[in-house]
């Protein structure tokens, strides 16, 4: 079934062909949507209606709602695949030093990094998209911590802003040493105060 | 001698009389030449040639640079002035708990916070003013620290990122329960992260 049809095959009016287009004209609706209703009331059908294709569409190209979310602000990576991964890639006392050097390695290439300093600058200056990234980060990212390791979500917020700062100071301030340091170098100073959030006091 | 006047009283051309305008004279000047120069290469001598005032009003206002700089900026506190009482205040096993408190009841004031915020934006977004930025944090704030507890500058840097994205977690995104959680609570948490940070591994 191509995007501007129905299940019976039948065309809708409004809908447009073309596999390619199709998923930019999600995209654009979802970009839309999220900005409109925020993170947590966006829906993948709100999506699909606002875009005028089938939800289902939407799940084959997207999978889920984060995923959506992270194709519309071209995140380089989707929270819900790569956070279970990365806590279970290795023992739990050192998962501290691998979320450090995790944020470090995305954000040290330019292409990956644009994109997300691009949601940090929306973030600290649009007072009206600041709800939708709030709770992107709050149910996206950190509730996924929260809950699989059972940190209270003060202490992680504390360690996401411990990461947030570095990353804005190594790449967008830019203080040195900072900006240049080598990342196993960051690592060993951030990954025990990572883990010591995670482990509690 | 008023601002209209050389130290001989003859006036000189462009200068315009009145204490009230003059202050705000130097500091419209001020922004000028720290947004050209950074905050480094800004002097109080080309202050005062641009506000077209005696270097001597310039010093008799705002005492130093840094305090130019912040009355230019409207920052609710000269660095200058508070680094170093804030490390004299108490015992130096303390101190990270002293600077986690300092700043977060600096900017639990809304009117106090504002420019601070401000500024914060300007770094994120403005290229030209964040070398500024990256000076007077690398100069005023942190070498003030890094020299007189004899911190690595890394290690100081990665501290400031720390309170940096706490204070924005809580003040711009607003991450629940860090938006409205208690500062000693915080204080309790980010603490001992800064006196690890500052005493080292």
């Amino acid at each position: 079934m191509s995007a501007g049809e129905t299940e019976t095959g039948r065309r809708r009016p409004g809908r447009r062909p073309g596999a390619a287009d199709t998923r930019g004209q999600i995209l654009a609706a979802a970009r839309k949507i999220f900005a409109e209703k925020g993170f947590d009331k966006a829906t993948i059908r709100g999506i699909a209606r606002e875009a005028a294709v089938d939800p289902a569409l939407v799940h084959h190209y997207f999978d889920s709602k984060d995923g959506v979310f992270v194709a519309a602000m071209r995140l380089p990576m989707d929270p819900s695949v790569a956070i279970p991964r990365l806590i279970a890639e290795g023992p739990r006392e050192e998962v501290g030093r691998r979320l450090a050097r995790f944020i470090l390695t995305i954000t040290a290439d330019p292409q990956a990094r644009e994109p997300v300093l691009g949601l940090v600058r929306t973030a600290m200056t649009n007072e009206q998209a600041v709800g939708m990234i709030r709770e992107f980060i709050t149910k996206a990212i950190l509730g996924r911590v929260v809950e699989s390791l059972g940190v209270p979500p003060l202490r992680m917020e504390v360690a996401f802003a411990q990461l947030f700062g570095v990353v804005a100071m190594r790449h967008v301030v830019r203080l040195e040493p900072l900006a240049t340091a080598d990342i196993e170098e960051i690592v060993d100073i951030v990954g025990p105060t990572l883990q010591r959030y995670i482990d509690g006091p």
